[in-house]
């Protein structure tokens, strides 16, 4: 062992001990006759002292040499600080240098191994061993195997077996692309790697496993927007011979766990709103509910008069914005730009000032009166000192915008606290959801999902308007994690499929032996899966994704570092049975 | 939910109780007047009964079309059993049905789902979703998740951080074939599936995260000799500023605490043997030694004589098996055909019989006298009652020959017993091997594996003689883990590619990634890894890994159940920018 302690761990108990510290020299401050260098390992920073009256003159000499990010070890002992920094766990003691060996010199690293780097994104990527020992990256990497391992924990204590499902599967042209790999040994086929361990999770039902889970890289070939991966990690479960609320229960009971071991933040049981509930009061089927801003529809009180945007529109809808009263006008036109930028698509909004004495001042006065504005006020719940924001036009769309200037909104208000955590589930999803390209229904889950039994009389003649027994967790304005309830006997399997446009040859041929399972008696059964990625950022307070993953891909899914992927050469093609089809 | 408790948990307690069960029938015996069923889920079976003069004439009735595998949900009341079942936990009591619900008709599975079926290995495969509902498929999946959660406890509990490395990263052509990925955003460019993750764990250590560990997937695309499987499972593991010493002990510790907690065995320290040690006394690199049988070798008393065949031979080599002096004629010949197999390639055997008054009679009489078989005896360690074996030729072949008779022996002698446990550590391994085929030498275990530096001098002279800090443990003749010390600075490494057949440039564009980050501060480090599939087999007392595999491939590398690999469309071929290149 080169240590014999790490540098995160010494303190005034261990004075005049001597130890051995390994670790990367973070700074020096070379004074002349006296030289302390901060020496770095995963745990902490611990303070060396080199010291001309004190120090053996060749290792007083030497560690004048001693560059940033050096690996070295020392031999000394622990002493007392002169100067104590309260501010770090070693602040107490510091190392008088008997012994030095440099394990490794380093190059001056091309960005600063700082909290608060000089490093852009793209040098930090392709150096990313070094952007790891930087405290964001490295704790974040620390954070997500502490919940990975709660998790784990929590369900295996309640029987959960974790399975590892296969990662070379089938390719099914259903959902999005698949990365596929071209079989050597099966001339001219080809394995996919999973999106999901869905179909897999379900035969273990059939095999009656019936509490599953797996913590599972998974993988889609999609355009990447920003904060996508192409190989992204799923806390996968499932379970037999449950109703949808043994499923909310028990993973309710997960998040509120690892909100509470990991956060020290107890939660209430989760509220459960209605997708229906939830585009109606926040146009959105993840609700950020740590503020509330909920729409207030206008139509009644806004289309009796003869202002004839709102006349035209199918739905007028307004959320009121608390304290914002006193905006100035230019504030107000600077939103107004906002939401008719493309990304949100509004052709122009409304908006009412509720004074303090109870009057209002609105950009449509000369069409509604105070009467209307109390109406409005009332139906948004704008208290005095708010503002009005209405937009008008086709629903589904302008319920869309209105939640994009909610949720910047609630930003620009620092209503969006990180350390606040907010979990709901939104339930009763529809099925099936249009798809106006394809011109045909699209399962809105999976073709796997079972829809309510109530609702089955609608396939034919309203498919829109089934609904399925299917779920998603949502925190902080995020889908964390999503499920169902699933379909389990093959007839009903079979009518799904031929609802979703597959032939019967189709169906048989994808997902036969699916099929061919629920006939040798599969139990009901239903899950949900978390996106682990996710999860872990928004526990951690993070925004996006990136840091969490030890070495993430680019937006054009390449690995910078390693610099991946790349050419194969001729006789790997030929023995893979395929040639380049490049356009030249 | 379907049940209020499972069928493994009722016994004699709860007597009286009302319960709802929900599980498989697992089978009926209908006597008319009375119906049994016995009603299986994961957690074991408990006996239901239909009485024609206690249950509800209708719930009777349906109780005698249920067929095997049906899944039912029964309510009714836990009553003491007439005729007791001590083998099983709920042997003392059974559940007088008064309602039962089907839940899902099956169709007769084409194979008994009892612990011996008579369904065989290809048609087990091909619907292994009612196999896993055979316990000997389903314990070996829970025993599976046992030992992968205690070695996550274990790990985690020593500071180990658990990290994600990619699955998509990079192509190399050294060692075995890669599983390839076509990009679609990068034109005629590939991924390949990680073979290990050995290059990022690295990676890891120069980033400052001194203690990794993962259970992850590992690809390799070569051709499936028994019992090997494409994709497979490795714990795998690095830590940096340590020497092979902290890594055996710690590695060690993790097996022996395994060993405890799943098996209740307690072991000893490990032995360590170098290879070269092992390869002398057992002919092997993975010797079992839960039992003797070492070599003796006998070329100082057995070339002094005028029997041609020794005397050409680089190496007479025996082995004294205990008791078998009493082996008839005709199992000396069969033995002797089997070790003349081509599997095995002796050209023959020689055999001296060790009687029990002290005498010896062996095939060689003509040559040998009674004081050259004392010393026979004598170097194998042979008692009375024993028999020797003796084969000779080139000293590596021979060795290996010996060595497959030991095994064959040891198992027909009942010496492997599957409940004693008997590990080791082999150190020293080789350096580089040399590869008859390509005429130059390959990295016996990766190009990242550190020489002795004592014997770097030999690295131009004799390189097949210079040692590595690499070792294996090995668990009742399976190598269960390997790793080594690896090269940690720029030059070292580089010098490694050189002699490894490498020009500059190619091992800067496969692994100058890696290089180059060993320039920026990178500590010693070292590490291993385990075969989870063959630890957990091993473990679990089985030959096998394929029953610790939930869904297995066979021998062409197929998935039967979904039948994979598969075509895949022609959109498909062109948005990947490749085409087929088939052998018509």
């Amino acid at each position: 062992m080169y240590r014999s302690h790490n540098c995160g761990e010494l303190n005034a108990s261990h004075i005049n001990t001597e130890v051995t510290l390994a670790g990367w020299v973070q700074k020096s401050r070379d004074k002349g006759f006296m030289n302390w260098v901060d020496l770095r390992d995963r745990y902490g920073i611990t303070q060396l002292i080199f010291d001309e009256g004190r120090t053996d003159k060749t290792v007083f000499e030497q560690a004048k040499t001693l560059g940033r990010e050096f690996v070295i070890q020392v031999k000394g002992t622990v002493i007392e600080r002169e100067a104590k920094n309260k501010n770090i766990a070693t602040g107490e003691i510091e190392i008088l240098v008997t012994e030095l060996t440099i394990l490794n010199a380093a190059l001056t690293p091309p960005f600063t191994i700082e909290d608060e780097t000089d490093g852009g994104e793209d040098i930090r990527m392709k150096y990313r061993y070094l952007d790891i020992r930087r405290n964001p990256v490295k704790n974040s990497l620390l954070f997500r195997h502490k919940v990975a391992m709660e998790v784990r924990k929590y369900l295996s204590d309640l029987d959960f077996c974790e399975v590892e499902t296969p990662y070379l599967i089938k390719s099914t042209p259903e959902g999005a692309r698949d990365f596929v790999v071209p079989s050597r040994m099966n001339e001219g086929q080809f394995y996919a790697l999973p999106q999901s361990p869905q179909t897999f999770k379900q035969l273990l039902m059939v095999g009656g496993m019936d509490k599953y889970f797996q913590i599972v890289k998974c993988f889609r070939d999609e355009d990447l927007r920003a904060d996508r991966q192409p190989e992204f990690t799923q806390i996968d479960c499932e379970m037999a011979f449950v109703e949808q609320e043994d499923i909310l229960n028990i993973f309710e009971g997960l998040t509120r766990h690892l909100l509470k071991e990991i956060k020290g933040v107890e939660v209430d049981k989760f509220p459960r709103m209605t997708y229906e509930h939830a585009m109606k009061t926040y146009g959105n089927d993840k609700p950020d509910i740590r503020f509330g801003m909920e729409f207030g529809e206008l139509n009644e009180f806004a289309q009796h008069k003869e202002f004839p945007v709102f006349n035209a529109a199918e739905l007028v809808v307004g959320i009121a914005v608390p304290g914002a009263g006193n905006y100035t006008r230019k504030e107000i036109d600077a939103l107004i730009e906002w939401v008719k930028r493309p990304q949100v698509g509004a052709s122009g909004m409304v908006y009412a000032k509720c004074n303090e004495d109870g009057t209002f001042k609105s950009s449509v006065d000369k069409f509604f009166d105070h009467d209307d504005l109390v109406n409005w006020a009332k139906v948004t719940g704008a208290k005095p000192g708010d503002m009005i924001f209405l937009l008008s036009g086709p629903a589904d769309k302008t319920r869309a915008q209105l939640s994009a200037l909610r949720m910047e909104l609630a930003t620009r208000l620092g209503l969006r606290n990180p350390a606040e955590f907010a979990p709901l589930w939104v339930v009763d999803f529809p099925l099936l959801e249009f798809d106006e390209e394809s011109g045909r229904y699209h399962a809105m889950h999976h073709p796997f999902t079972s829809p309510k039994p109530e609702d089955m009389h609608l396939l034919d003649s309203e498919p829109g308007k089934v609904r399925a027994n299917a779920y998603d967790m949502v925190l902080n304005g995020n889908e964390i994690g999503g499920g169902s309830i699933r379909i389990h006997d093959k007839a009903t399997q079979q009518l799904m499929f031929k609802y979703l446009g597959f032939t019967e040859d189709e169906a048989k041929a994808q997902f036969g032996f699916l099929m061919d399972a629920f006939q040798f008696g599969a139990p009901p059964h239903g899950g949900l899966a978390f996106g682990l990625d996710r999860l872990v950022a928004i526990l951690g307070g993070q925004e996006t994704i990136r840091d969490f993953i030890a070495f993430p891909k680019n937006n054009s899914g390449r690995d910078v570092m390693i610099d991946a992927p790349s050419a194969i050469d001729a006789v790997q093609l030929k023995e893979l049975h395929i040639d380049l089809n490049i356009n030249k």
